[in-house]
């Protein structure tokens, strides 16, 4: 039985040769590959904390793997990280336990951030090379870590942040790795990116859609419960092309619900993810379309990445 | 973060200080005082294989757990055990992970044999001498251990066996510790039990009504899933106490749901072992009744057995 620390699966961590796991994930489970139970739910409603419980298993594949994940909010004032949790990875052929990742919600920001990369891949100009990502957080670093990894050209990055500080500092930090400027008005900066990726906790819109130029993808990974919202609906009405990594989940509470709620769009205007993986001219045929993704993450992308981790560790 | 082995969780095990704890479970079950949400599962139908996920909380206790249990029959061709799993302790003030009890069913099996044993010495007579084990696995032995251990007086045990070669061997093992006698008619051994505690994966009542003598005491622990069956249902008809764990649960797939289904005994004839154990006036009340409990499980057993380790393991 293998046991992992945070820090040994950060060590095990390749963006480039986990991507294509992640992509197969998209496509198996549009195909309906992939075996996913409802996901388990516990609340501490005196703590307004929760943990959530996804599982499930690749049709066919010898494990199969079981995330928990906590979310205590009240933890920051006590300096400790709001999110926890492990990832176990069983095998499919005699139950047995392989595998405890002790990765404390690192496996899932590092595969959201890839998911988002891999969807801005397949979905943006192939000429993309400047991109805006908005948002401050965790997740806002992963998503420009795993596009600068896994995007075919060189990327200039813009980061936009309600809060202007701690914009600054992000970006100081970033730039002695990549090349990134913080941007101090978003309206400009969205007018100039060939890639928007918004990934934060926003819950009314932040991107007016009149900002918005011809030939632009954007990738939304923030808006993943309930309340969430990142995007002006009439942009997620006007976009050529609606992603999403899963239909039910993105209608019920992803970011293109509030479109769909006001009436704005239909089921039938969505395509998954994993189907213009499989056949991209379900996606952007043109220069001039916009694209847009509404990722809120599936069991998939954990499957696939702990696996990875997995046999990185036992090659 | 702890993470303890099967052998050093055995090592923990005291069935008397664990039975307050199990006892108390049933108690703040009955009570409404756990946070059970759905099991999940997921099954791998080529192998007619499953993986349980049980959780829940005690409201107000310092942690909640995670069950995780498989069961791959196939596993025996290659003489590995069917079942496997382990048990996540965690920290309902904080959601971090505070440990990691690899049990490999364990724990569930010794939680069942306690579960049986509290719900005996709550129902049967007090003058209670003769138990009848009826089964030859696992649990057969575990609900032996856990009598011997928590009933006041002294026991002598018989036990029987679809399988009369095994049967033998367990009592010859088990003989160098407990006063055990195999049983080679079940019948006779029926009308000489005071308590009869049936633990088999039987599908097909093993145990006929009329067999039971006045003032006998029933803990039927093998119904815990669809389909399974060890009392014919006039007997549970015939009981004056009809106890159960969990009565939704059993009223499902529990072994009362034949009688209730075949319009026997109806839904009000139960009564949860967990307000019997707050007030024992609502179980037996006098010498020649006949009670029956039926016990499925339920993750309150878990969450108390766990916390039990854990502490053991840290005080």
């Amino acid at each position: 039985m293998i046991s992992l620390t945070r820090t040994k699966i950060e060590a095990l961590i390749d963006l480039r040769s986990i991507a294509p796991h992640i992509e197969e994930a998209y496509r198996l489970t549009s195909a309906g590959e992939v075996n996913l139970p409802p996901v388990g739910h516990i609340t501490f409603p005196d703590q307004s904390a929760d943990c959530h419980i996804k599982y499930g298993h690749l049709i066919g594949s010898e494990s199969f793997v079981i995330k928990v994940a906590t979310g205590f909010p009240n933890n920051s004032a006590q300096s400790l990280e709001t999110g926890n949790g492990l990832v176990l990875v069983m095998s499919a052929k005699t139950g047995v336990v392989q595998a405890v990742l002790h990765d404390e919600m690192l496996l899932t920001d590092v595969r959201t951030g890839i998911g988002g990369a891999v969807a801005s891949r397949v979905l943006a100009r192939k000429d993309s090379e400047r991109v805006l990502i908005v948002g401050t957080g965790p997740q806002a670093r992963r998503q420009l870590e795993a596009h600068a990894a896994l995007m075919p050209n060189p990327l200039r990055f813009e980061l936009w942040g309600r809060n202007t500080e701690r914009t600054k500092e992000l970006v100081a930090e970033l730039s002695n790795e990549f090349d990134v400027m913080h941007s101090d008005d978003l309206q400009t900066s969205v007018k100039h990116a060939d890639i928007i990726v918004t990934a934060t906790g926003a819950n009314s819109p932040l991107l007016q859609s009149d900002w918005v130029q011809a030939g632009t993808h954007i990738t939304a990974v923030g808006a993943d419960a309930l309340g969430k919202q990142e995007l002006d609906p009439n942009l997620v009405k006007r976009a050529d092309v609606i992603a999403v990594d899963l239909a039910t989940q993105c209608f019920d509470h992803g970011e293109v619900s509030h479109a769909f709620r006001a009436g704005l769009i239909h089921k039938r205007d969505l395509t998954e993810l994993g189907v213009i993986l499989e056949d991209p001219s379900k996606g952007r045929i043109t220069e001039d379309q916009i694209t847009l993704v509404d990722l809120t993450g599936i069991a998939a992308q954990d499957i696939a990445i702990a696996t990875c981790i997995l046999n990185a560790h036992t090659k």
